[in-house]
């Protein structure tokens, strides 16, 4: 905590090239493993995965439980106050939509509704994202 | 560039814990010189500012021009480009300001606007700084 400022707050905790493709592959790619975050292109190491979903868990972001179908394994879920994370993901998926000359179609998987509509597509994805990582499931 | 995934896009730039703290001071604090963004209270260093300022220069979300008054200074400026980060700033004050258990008077100055009315308060803090950043001035 370097100061109480609001933008600071948030960059203590996420402010890395690492944690927001983390917090991503959640909200949109239906990872819930610890393998399966290492799966991702961008290739992020296990110590940094390990550290950064320990962060997020103890920061509330996330919540780690035992897989019911896969007993030897831990699911990943993002709480309310992960998912509230969302605009900050897709205003930084707009910006990039607007200034890189070339992107994946990670594009309309992120921010296809936004683009359409931003208020409502928050509205969908975030109900969306509340319907598969807030009740109980596996 | 570790992949075209457009959220690894914006990270890539800006995804670490100083590059938006000055994006923010250029924003909110009317800084517009070297030695002003040294003296933010979270403390950068004076490195990691000349490395920031060359980074967001080179990706022209920043321009820097002699200063007109004092001939041996240099002045900062957002490009549009930089103006166009201001969601992602908002948003992530947004979700400290639901979050964090204390903030300082830096919430009113950057969420202020955004908060009464996000969309309204966008387009009024970007005419602002349209008029102060893109027009030629000292």
């Amino acid at each position: 905590m370097r100061s109480d400022c609001p933008l600071n707050f948030g960059l203590e905790i996420f402010g890395d090239k690492w944690t927001l493709l983390i917090i991503r592959d959640l909200m949109f790619f239906g990872k819930r493993y610890y393998g399966e975050f290492l799966e991702s292109e961008e290739g992020i190491s296990t110590n940094i995965l390990a550290d950064r979903l320990a962060m997020l868990e103890k920061q509330k972001i996330i919540v780690k439980k035992k897989s019911s179908t896969h007993k030897q394994k831990y699911i990943y879920s993002l709480t309310q106050k992960g998912i509230d994370l969302l605009p900050v993901i897709i205003t930084i998926g707009l910006w990039s939509d607007q200034y890189a000359t070339k992107l994946n179609p990670h594009r309309d998987i992120i921010i296809g509704e936004a683009k359409k509509n931003y208020t409502k597509g928050l509205q969908v994805v975030t109900k969306r994202l509340q319907q598969a990582h807030l009740q109980e499931r596996d």
